[in-house]
């Protein structure tokens, strides 16, 4: 995508039209628990509600809709870690389309099933010696399906950009304007559509991206100027946002909007998945818990802003769950 | 309370202008997982997102707000396993009101601990040979403080039924109307309140109830047609409606409003939690999860209604969350 291909407000609009009905539009709350533990207003987008679990849902419908007819009979093809898994799966179940998905032998066990249960084929690699871009490109060329990749699509970006869209939107419903706006990255697909709607609608809202520490590439790379890649693949509680780099197609779009970059231990990954646990009753994945690690452990100083964090999804298995809960606050 | 002097739509509509801004108007989710699960369009009123983790902060709230200046100062006494304790001593705070709470000693270490937090002063006894009343009679008369009952006071019930009246109006904003709604049980201030509400705005809502087995003066009550008691104080997972009989107030409003009472086990309720765990991303306690475990026990054939289970409250501590989350599917 180059510059004045980058996707706009309208697209995310459009995108959002697609979902109506079908994607869930996730409540923004209000957490006073928060507010007072940060001394801010303090609003939630919790997309571990969303269907599947995590905002992944809407890239995927989106695109999948935007397949032709014959595209449609020749089924897709994905590699995930297990969100966007779930989210191709589900998307593709009710679409009526055979989908099959290239999986990591370590995803967490409620990753692998759901998207089973949702009808899926999955296909196993080992993701420190295989490579999933050529297992799932061999998939492609044999079958002639279409590769639905996680974050570097226009339709996938402007589809989790609905979450953006909706949390301006219903902040605008109770006279909210936000100072800042809080985000997981893995690929950059979700900051990158729900900055693109957040830029639109409301241009002085900073946009700030949580990255896990030793996976911060984006962080890198817009310090560098050009995409930088991350040299581990595994080792992080955070299994959703362990992508390599940044998308070619996300990069641009990161650099345009994004004011910074913050990155959390795991151990303040976790405390933050016992808080939500705990505080704010929700159950949220380690990926999905980020931006509220990086705002509990203190990495900015929010007092008097008006913030909103996404918690981007809620797929954990119980063994990690039962670590963070049992975790000793920090 | 007489039958004319039952609460009326009117009081809880005042009741919810007192909380205005200071309860938390919890989400209406519209639940797919359960919905695919049970056959029906299925709503849940989550209020384990209220303040304190619980519906109790409403009635509490709205009780303290009713009190004089000269009752204000000599503070306030509430008995509590924990929930009506977190809400007594959160309004007390929001209003400068010293709070005293007579907890038993087995209550959940979080309500303690968030009970402490709120600046309430904790007085203990035994839930087995100890009666509570005479203990918060006592601190009553000492003191000259209001005593705060957890159900039978009419500002109490209106508090607690602003839940069920938000059901009835955010249900309106999308088009929705419900055949039945599912809520849990414990001294009937909740569902008095909240059927009071519901009735007056959707008269053929039918209301349903949920009691833990063994606890079950309700279902027995209504049978009956006066007022029975459970001959055990201990003994459920469900810490949060261990009520020893039904309201003096709210046994008759529950009379005329209630449709049935149902009836879970331990083992129906722990897998309840895990279930909202696993598929709602959800942290709700025990007590206040009967609602979902009898739908999903199958209890009653909801196939093609539109339903609402109001999930009341979300304060467990981790040992009995890992417990349910490790418990075997039912």
């Amino acid at each position: 995508m180059s510059e004045n291909k980058l996707p706009t407000l309208q697209d995310v609009q459009a995108a959002a039209e697609r979902l109506r009905g079908v994607a869930i539009k996730t409540p923004l709350l209000h957490s006073v628990s928060l507010s007072e533990e940060l001394s801010a207003q303090v609003f939630l987008k919790p997309e571990n509600l969303q269907r599947v679990g995590a905002f992944k849902f809407r890239g995927a419908y989106n695109r999948l809709c935007r397949l032709t007819v014959g595209e449609k009979a020749r089924g897709v093809v994905a590699f995930s870690s297990g969100n966007h898994a779930q989210g191709v799966a589900l998307a593709a179940k009710i679409l009526d389309i055979k989908a099959t998905i290239v999986m990591p032998s370590d995803a967490p066990e409620m990753k692998r099933d759901n998207t089973l249960g949702y009808g899926a084929e999955i296909v196993e690699y080992d993701r420190e010696t295989e490579s999933r871009e050529e297992i799932t490109q061999a998939i492609a060329d044999e079958k002639g399906s279409v590769m639905v990749t996680s974050f570097e699509d226009f339709d996938i970006i402007t589809g989790q950009g609905t979450a953006g869209l909706e949390v301006i939107e219903q902040g605008q419903e109770i006279g909210v304007t936000f100072d800042q706006f809080y985000c997981p990255i893995g690929g950059g697909g979700l900051i990158s559509g729900c900055a693109t709607a957040i830029k639109g609608l409301s241009p002085d809202t900073e946009i700030y991206g949580i990255e896990p520490e030793g996976f911060d590439d984006v962080k890198r790379s817009l310090a560098m100027g050009s995409r930088q890649s991350n040299s581990q693949q595994a080792g992080s509680v955070c299994d959703a946002l362990l992508s390599i780099a940044p998308g070619i197609n996300t990069f641009p779009i990161m650099q345009k909007y994004l004011k910074s970059v913050l990155t959390v231990s795991d151990d303040e990954t976790l405390f933050a998945v016992k808080y939500a646990w705990d505080k704010l009753k929700l159950v949220v994945e380690p990926g999905g818990a980020v931006a509220l690690a990086a705002l509990l452990a203190g990495r900015m100083d929010v007092r008097g802003k008006t913030i909103c964090l996404l918690l981007s999804g809620g797929n954990v298995d119980a063994e990690i769950f039962q670590l963070a809960i049992n975790s000793e606050n920090l």
